[in-house]
């Protein structure tokens, strides 16, 4: 073989979807196990508590080809997502003061505000150089990464600016986890997308059933806060609401009784009894009525690509997941 | 003229440099006071305090062509540098807790922490995105600012862990400024000279030059920060010392004189007598020799580039201001 060859090959390798979730989650793990001396150990700190990596699951499950496999570039641009989301997290502990994520110490907790901030910086920048990295760079282009960053950091900011806003109406609710949540979801659905087809009509629909997954897991997320809050007795769980994050759920239930409304707004209502008056008023029952509609959708779209039973299964897999629930 | 041709030509767009410089800082300024609605509070904040856009005259200056004009797309990449350099210094405010920046109050100040580290994220992807907007994609792929990114963060970072180590030698105090400042003046002096030359050993020479260049304005930056805190008699700016920051001037006069070093490590010096002791054993002097040194290096680099008289001149009063000071 020559140079040449070997290059195409390489550049056209492809995997079986779990040999290619193995390599990624693999990859993950090398990037922060080997990161320069100097900050390999807040890097490793955070190997030990990855996630599910449903995002990269989602990126290479819509990457696959005819025969059903997942080409190299999907493994290196699922890896990069999962370092960004990482990098937004550890910037998110830094903002929300958090100590534990995933039953794991945070970064900020651990070694301060000044590493996290850093560290968030250097995973930020590592995520965009390796998705940057693949060999088809007019896909990396057309995938424009920088521009979903921004979107994630509106949607973030949009959400500090609202934090303890009782008057945050279900409309604005939506359009701040339609960046926060909902956008790196859609960059991923896009990312592997481009891949696997160069029809722009279709890249449309994937970007659109991601973005509503994004929509799905988030809603689903904000019902847990109030599940468990009621179930788990609080132990040192610091809950959305005593953070000042005022999602769906408490949204809905202030809506459907004015009384409540004033009652929470004047402060006259302790932490317990609002999870207790939620749960009552139908606050989840609602929200996740809601993450059904954009689940509907999402099934739809994806119905309507034409799919594989192999792809559409393991699409239909991120959906479920985002709907029935695993844990970041 | 035909669409083609019309995209041609302003693909092909150049300034005469004063009017490049005014373009880039009308740029730079525009994106921050017309960012979207959530952030401009920030942003549009910020704007007031701008600095002298040194990183951006050495990218425009590096990029001149054979008629001494400025490529457009040097303007967008100088443009894309600042707003990364403002980036890093939000982070860097919220990192030192610092109140003012440039007589300015800063955003962490103002706003509160959570709002700086997402704004500083937002500006840094804006950043990155403005960069990759270049229409000549090869070019973006070749600079590959998220790699320089990635030094930055561990510069920093390494900064961070070094803060109040008294131990640090002067060899890893130069490896340290050599990621924290020189890697975005390098990255400017590349982005300039890969839009003026194809020749990998020129390229190699400008990003050598500019390295130099960055060393140049931090040493001199910390000679400021001793020279300053003695006659402004310190109001109430925070210096380096009193922030942990160990610079070359103290390393100098602690290598210099054992007994002070020895004072000073069991915290027997106050911040005034320190200040008064650095200038005598001749630390800011020293500083400066070595600042004087990267001076020597990168005028002569310059000097070999083979540069057009207006495109040297140009190159050299970078040069200049990093040495014989501007604030920044």
């Amino acid at each position: 073989m020559t140079n040449r060859e070997l290059l195409e090959d390489s550049v056209g390798l492809r995997y079986d979807f779990e040999e290619a979730f193995h390599l990624m989650a693999v990859t993950v793990e090398k990037h922060l196990a080997s990161a320069p001396p100097v900050i390999r150990n807040y890097t490793a700190h955070l190997a030990k508590s990855t996630g599910k990596f449903i995002r990269a699951y989602g990126l290479m499950a819509c990457s696959m080809d005819e025969e059903d496999k997942v080409p190299a570039d999907a493994v290196t641009l699922a890896s990069a997502v999962e370092l960004l989301h990482l990098a937004t997290l550890v910037h998110d502990d830094v903002i929300d003061d958090a100590d534990t994520r995933r039953g794991i110490e945070t970064l900020q907790k651990r070694f301060g505000k000044k590493a996290a901030v850093i560290c968030g910086d250097y995973l930020l920048s590592l995520a965009l150089k390796l998705a940057s990295s693949i060999p088809q760079k007019n896909q990396y282009e057309a995938l424009d990464m920088p521009n979903y960053l921004c979107r994630i950091c509106m949607g973030e900011l949009r959400q500090e600016i609202n934090n303890g806003n009782l008057d945050l109406s279900v409309y604005r609710y939506l359009s701040i986890i339609k960046g926060k949540t909902a956008a790196l979801f859609e960059a991923s659905f896009h990312g592997g997308a481009m891949l696997s087809t160069k029809d722009e009509r279709k890249l449309r629909m994937y970007r659109k059933a991601g973005n509503d997954v994004g929509m799905i897991f988030q809603l689903m997320d904000d019902c847990i806060d109030y599940e468990m809050e009621e179930t788990e007795a609080k132990k040192n769980v610091r809950s959305d609401y005593e953070e000042g994050v005022v999602t769906l759920p408490l949204i809905h239930a202030m809506n459907q009784d004015e009384s409540f409304s004033g009652q929470v707004k004047n402060g006259l209502v302790s932490a317990k009894e609002l999870y207790t008056k939620v749960l009552e008023a139908g606050g989840t029952a609602y929200t996740k009525a809601v993450a059904g509609r954009y689940y509907g959708k999402a099934s739809n779209t994806i119905g309507n690509l034409g799919l594989s039973e192999a792809k559409k299964a393991r699409i239909m897999t991120v959906v479920d997941k985002s709907y029935y629930g695993i844990k970041k």
